[in-house]
C-alpha cells in the first residue's frame, strides 16, 4: 500500500502501533528521565533530574547520503538513529529522545516506513533510545531528519560537562577508537561489482549498514579526564580538520600507525589506507589529550584504542600526514561538503552530515 | 552567490556570523537555563534548573506548505519556527532551544538562506529562543525543518506539568484565544488576484506570514486550571478533531459564536466562516474546561477569549457544526492531510504539520 493511500493519519497510527514495540519499560530511561507524553500531541514531554541537556540533529537524503538501492529502509532507518546517538558519545552524553522527520514522496510504500521505524527502534533498545514525536510531510525526496535529546555527564569538582572539539592543546596526542575505513570498504562492496572473501563482506558491509556508535566509551573518557574529542563521520581527514580548526592549532599522523581491520586490508588492499583516512561514517570517536592521560584511558577499555599522531602548532591548523620515512603524503579527496565538493567525490555516495 | 559556490563549510560559517546577531546575553535565558555550547561542536549544550522537557519538531516544504513565489524567505524563516514555539505554547511550554535543518538544491542563493535565519532570528528575539545548532544537506526540494525544545511548567501540588489534547471531558467548554481564518484570509490574497482594502491586506497578510503564537496564554492556561489545549495549526475542525479523537467525545460548535475579525469578513464576506472553520496556520490556542474555570480564564487576559461550542459524548469522536436555528452545517474541505487529503484542497497550498 502506498502512503496516499493510507493517508497521513492512518500512517501516524501503523507508526503507533510500531513503536508499541518500544516496550513500555524502556520509556522509562533508569532512576535520570522518564517520558510523560509520546507521540500524538503538540510535544513531547519528559521529566529529567539532569542538569545539562544535550541535542543534535542529522539528516539523511536518498540519493546524496545513500544509494536507494542496495540499502534496506530497516538499514536506512538504523543509521538515520545512530548517526545521531553517534554525536551525543562524541559529547560524552547519554542519548535520550528522538524526534523523527520523514519526508517522503506519495507513492512511497507503507511497509518501508514501517521497516524504517523498525531500524529506529532497533537502536533505541541497543542504546535505551526513545522515539517520542516527529513529523510528517510529502515531497519529491525521501529524506529522514532525526533531533536527539540526550544528558550531559554529571560535572564534578567543577570539571567540564562535555567533551568538546576545541579543547586540544599543543603537544596533545591524537587516538582513535577502533578501526577505520571499513564503513568506506563496505559502501564500495554494496556499489561496486568486486570479489572479496564472505567474512570481510560481511565485515564491511555491517560497518557500513550497522554502525555502533560509542556512548560507553564517550562517557568513559570524559570520566578520566578527556576534554577534546569528535566522533568519525566525516572521515578521519575532515573530523581531525574540524578538532584543528576548532582549537586553533594543526595536526600531526603517522599513516602507520592508522587502525585498519584486517579485513579492510585484505579487501582493499591498495586503497585501505586512503579510505582510512578519507572515508566516513565509521562513526569511531577521535580524541586528544596529554600522553599522561591517554595512556590512562588506553589500559581500560575492551575496545582498541590506538594513538595515530600529536596536535601541534600551525597558524595553518592544517592536518598532516607522513609515512614511515617521514615524508609528507596528501591525499586527493580528503573530506566531503555538500555544496561544494561533489566534483572531488563523484564516487561517493555516502558521507557525514554533521556540523 | 549559490551555495554550491560557497560550499557548505563556508555557508555554515556565513550562518554563525548572522547569529551573532543572536544577542549574547540571550543565550542564557533567565536563571532557569544557559547555553554552553551552541553551533559548531556535534551536539548542543544547556544547563537548565527545569525537572520537566518539551521537545517538538515541524517542518515546511516549498511547494507543498508555501508557494514558492509571493513569499519571502524572512517571512518563511520566521513562520517554520513559529510553528514550533506554537506548539510548545500549546503545551503551556517556554521555548528554550532549536535545531535548524536545511535541505538545498545547490543554486539556492546564499542570501536567501541568511534572510531564512533572519526570519528565525527575529522570532527568537520575541520569544526568547536561541538557534543552537542544526543541519545542512543537499537535496532537490528546498526543506526546512525544526526541532525545538523547551522547559514545561513547575508542577505545584501535583498539578499536569502540561497541557493536552486527551484531557477534554463531558460538558467542557471549547474557548478558543483571538480570531479564526485570518492566515487562510492572508493566504487568498497572496496567491489570488483580488482587490481588498489596504488596511485589511495588511492585516491578513501579516496573520499568514508572520503568527504570533500565544506563549504567555498557553503559561497562564495551565496556571489557572485549564488542562487539555491543542494549537490552531491545521484548522479548527481539525484540530479539535484531534482533540475529540484523543479524548474519546464528540464536540458541538456554534457556528455564529466562532470569533471572525472585521478584516476578514469584510475581504471575504461569503467564505469567512468556512475560512475560520477549515484554515490552518492561525497559530490561536483552542481549549477545554468546565465552566467555571473557564469564566476565570475569561476575565483574565489581554488576548480576547471565546466560548465557541462544548465538549458532549459521542462514541464516533465527531466535531459538528451548528447554525443559529440549531441546523447541523457540513463543511467539504474542513482538513489537511500530508498524503491522503490533496484532491479535496487543490486550492490550499499551506496547512498545518503537526502530528
Amino acid at each position: 500500500m502506498k502512503v496516499s493511500e493510507l493517508g497521513e493519519f492512518g500512517l501516524i497510527e501503523r507508526i503507533r502501533e510500531e513503536l508499541g514495540a518500544q516496550d513500555k519499560a524502556r520509556t522509562v530511561l533508569g532512576p535520570r528521565s522518564k517520558l510523560l507524553i509520546g507521540i500524538g500531541d503538540d510535544a513531547a514531554l519528559w521529566q529529567s533530574t539532569a542538569a545539562a541537556h544535550l541535542a543534535t540533529t542529522d539528516t539523511l537524503v536518498a540519493g546524496v547520503h545513500f544509494p536507494r538501492e542496495n540499502v534496506s529502509w530497516i538499514d536506512l532507518g538504523w543509521k538515520a538513529l545512530a548517526a545521531n546517538v553517534s554525536d551525543i558519545a562524541a559529547m560524552g552524553g547519554t542519548p535520550e529522545y528522538a524526534l523523527v522527520t520523514l519526508a517522503l514522496p506519495d507513492d512511497f510504500e507503507v511497509d518501508d516506513v514501517l521497516a524504517l521505524y523498525r531500524g529506529m527502534i532497533a537502536v533505541g533498545r541497543e542504546y535505551g533510545v526513545v522515539i517520542a514525536g516527529g513529523d510528517m510531510v510529502r515531497a519529491s525526496d525521501v529524506t529522514i531528519t532525526v533531533a536527539l535529546t540526550g544528558r550531559a555527564s554529571e560535572s564534578q569538582r567543577g570539571e567540564p560537562l562535555a567533551l568538546c572539539r576545541n579543547a586540544a592543546r599543543d603537544g596533545d596526542l591524537i587516538a582513535v577508537s577502533g578501526s577505520l575505513g571499513n564503513a568506506a570498504g563496505g559502501l564500495r562492496l554494496l556499489t561496486e561489482n568486486k570479489p572479496c572473501p564472505p567474512e570481510a563482506a560481511s565485515f564491511l558491509r555491517r560497518a557500513q549498514l550497522r554502525p555502533h556508535p560509542r556512548v560507553e566509551l564517550g562517557q568513559a573518557l570524559l570520566r578520566t579526564g578527556i576534554r577534546c574529542a569528535i566522533d568519525i563521520s566525516d572521515g578521519l581527514a575532515q573530523d581531525l580538520g574540524h578538532v584543528c580548526e576548532a582549537s586553533g592549532f594543526g595536526a600531526a599522523v603517522r599513516l602507520a600507525d592508522i587502525p585498519i581491520s584486517e579485513y579492510l586490508s585484505r579487501a582493499f588492499a591498495d586503497d585501505a589506507v586512503a579510505m582510512a583516512v578519507s572515508g566516513g561514517e565509521d562513526y569511531e570517536l577521535l580524541f586528544t589529550g596529554p600522553a599522561g592521560v591517554v595512556d590512562r584511558v588506553r589500559g581500560r577499555f575492551a575496545i582498541p584504542i590506538t594513538v595515530i599522531g600529536s596536535i601541534v602548532e600551525d597558524s595553518k591548523r592544517r592536518v598532516r600526514f607522513f609515512d614511515e620515512k617521514g615524508q609528507e603524503v596528501s591525499f586527493p579527496s580528503a573530506g566531503w561538503d555538500h555544496f561544494g565538493g561533489h566534483a572531488d567525490h563523484a564516487d561517493r555516495q555516502a558521507g557525514g552530515t554533521g556540523r
